[in-house]
């Protein structure tokens, strides 16, 4: 059988390096979505970029039981699934329209970045924006159909603001400008979402828009585990889950000390 | 249709709270991990739980290509999958038998808590291990097929100390003591591994036993995405995965900084 | 690599033997329902086995939108899955509480046969319905939440008289002496229903109760991708997908002729 | 709510109607695969096509232990899977390239006959060769990597000649007149392979491409699930699973009298 090769992790009897570092050391010394974060790009991340993709991680952990992919966990462990098979049916309706947006966001991100040479330049953006609206363009990763200023996006621009150098952000600030562009001519508001943010940050990370998805996974399996548990643990099986009667008794509003 | 009650996440309009908490404050102030903590057990961890906690989900990050769910995720890749399907099937060999070694130990190790009368007393061990070994009992997260001293464990060990006080670390002593008895009256030994340290971690966590693959799954999916970039990007499409000829390539051993 | 051996399918250059069987006198002289016989069980059916083999295949072939698996189908599909995704999430929707009704069945009834000494005995079979009873026991396979007088138990009884002979039988005809003692003592009329009949000739048929739920995955996959094709053709993605509000526009009614 | 439509199967008390047709009556009027063939494609086949339709899904049943299918049913139930989880797999592992090349042999006979006019003219089914040739074409459904003069094709082709007239085997001719241009032209023999001939069967029974992957899971799910149960019953857990080393020990070879 030929040989092939892995660059991932390396094993032999009590050393175990991933990407090349000893795994007792990246569990000292680093967090774990920096570990994630080395081990999808190869290499850890500097403060800055850590804080940015520790907070993409969180910003999709949960959105309730509405997703797609939350109400195909509770509908498998409804019907007995065992954790595995309910996850994995999260994880199957995870999909080019739920989770995809982020990749399609990054795609037109790209093009936006390509038409105007790669600068945040306004009237650049402005241009594309009207190119792409005389072809009845949808823009991805703008507008959300529950919120209007969603506050997981404010919270990205703001630690952008803080973590980023202009070339890292680059995409996050012709993201904005395409929101403004579009105000100016349209006079519609469409927010910068939470997948455009994601998108955008992705890009100034540099991951590839293939791995959008795959991100979204990461940061989505804990939500679905705690709903495969809250299912088991409060629900008689084989009910019929009607998403718009669920009424959330959890903790009231708090705030981190 | 008839209300039904989640305390996961409530969803209103501009307002994201996870377990009572906006979910932009735990992107600024709490690391992902943190956050997977809240999400699972409905309170953020303390200082100590949560270094211990982030350790456990680095741990188990990968273990190169040879687990089931690598193989199973590496195998639907190479028929074409899309990233959901291989990811998909990597989850859907994780069950009793792959992953499960933590699950199984966190039950002997409740038993031996319960036989000790929840006290690490050497002699009560001394007891409970001769009672199991007369019944020819096979001791679950004891000895490793690669590991004879596995680095994780020892790291894991050594935060324990650091991190966790009396009451928390009762399993993991527990899990030592029969570690040692097991010498004693074989004279052979087999190290507590690594699933039976993160075991013996997640009941001083106070998880419960059924949750354990599910933070296996969380810990391991970045790793399954990863070879699945991989296989993608470096392997012709149909070919014959045979693991014993995977040879790592990829960068040497470095240390962090 | 020690050798393993399976007895399933022989391959060799231009020869396929299922269960000994080639291949291409399969696809001429029996039917694929035959076939799938002969793969499970190791022998091909007899002309009585063949007919009843037949019509349970057909009878879970559908059974509209409303069950979780196709809920689960239309609800991957509508995110943007796959085929291969949206069936797999049908199939991780098949469960103990969802197909496992029949394995259920087929516990009791040998349970039920094991009491009365493999005899239709209704006095023996009376004291055991009774014993159950007062144990508060819920008898599997009795009862349905929509239909009252089941077409399709309805039928497996013609075929069942027509087919089988007494010993192949017999768990039917517990499963009927069960369903009338039941309302002798309660007052309460609870007919056999689908599952508790397929059960009963699954039995008669030698199949073991565990794969019960495999025979419902054959038997149901084409329904899934029939429904799969549907959702595609018909609907927008991302929908709310609300059993309750489907309506059927297909051929009515209509006789074989 | 707003109301949507299903064309598939209509469920009303004691009424089933899977197309229009009485459940009831397919159970007993017609086979599983006819049965089958209805909910995918509407109508009930006529004679020839039911020989047809049936001998497609035999042909598939199963081809060993060696396609990546099943070697993920095999790896997943070896971790502990319980059925469903194992036949996820499998079909998760059902793809572009394993199964797919019926569809893309589907896709090749359309652009021939539309090449050729619709029929199968053997001078333009020459041109149709070289023009492809000449771009480096890989022709799909044409050779295979065992079977040199597959056992399944050649049965194919004669059910074919007894059972389909002119019209319906139009892609059948076109794709033996590929055979024999190609052999012409190159002076290498490749000959029309199964998944070939069950694409060029699917386009005379005017079954869509994207549908026919999905036949083939129909086809093996039974398969997948003789695997699962041989798995299960004679092998120890966690076993490196090399298809290379597996060796038949089934039935000897025997005829269907």
């Amino acid at each position: 059988m030929a040989e092939w090769n892995t660059e991932v992790t390396s094993i032999k009897e009590n050393e175990i390096l991933v990407r090349g570092y000893p795994i007792e050391q990246l569990m000292e010394k680093t967090s774990f979505s920096d570990a994630v974060y080395l081990i999808l790009k190869g290499e850890l991340p500097g403060a800055g970029e850590s804080r940015i993709f520790g907070a993409i991680l969180t910003s999709s952990l949960d959105h309730g039981v509405t997703p797609p992919s939350v109400l195909a966990t509770l509908n498998s462990t409804s019907t007995g699934a065992p954790l595995n098979a309910a996850v994995a049916s999260g994880i199957l309706s995870i999909n080019r329209f739920h989770g995809g947006a982020v990749e399609d966001a990054m795609k037109m991100l790209m093009e936006a970045a390509k038409a105007t040479g790669g600068t945040a330049d306004r009237d650049k953006v402005h241009a594309f924006v009207e190119k792409k609206l005389a072809e009845e363009y949808r823009f991805p990763g703008l507008g959300h159909r529950v919120h209007t200023a969603d506050p997981r996006s404010i919270k990205m621009k703001a630690l952008v603001e803080k973590h980023l150098d202009a070339k890292k952000r680059l995409y996050v600030d012709i993201a904005c400008l395409i929101e403004e562009e579009i105000e100016k001519i349209k006079g519609k508001k469409l927010p910068v979402n939470v997948d455009g943010m994601i998108g955008a940050l992705l890009l100034g990370l540099e991951f590839p828009p293939e791995i959008a998805n795959g991100i979204f996974m990461i940061s989505r399996v804990p939500g679905l585990i705690a709903h495969f548990v809250e299912e088991r643990k409060t629900q008689k099986p084989m009910r019929n889950i009607d998403q718009k009667s669920a009424v959330y008794t959890g903790k009231p509003k708090r705030n981190i000390e």
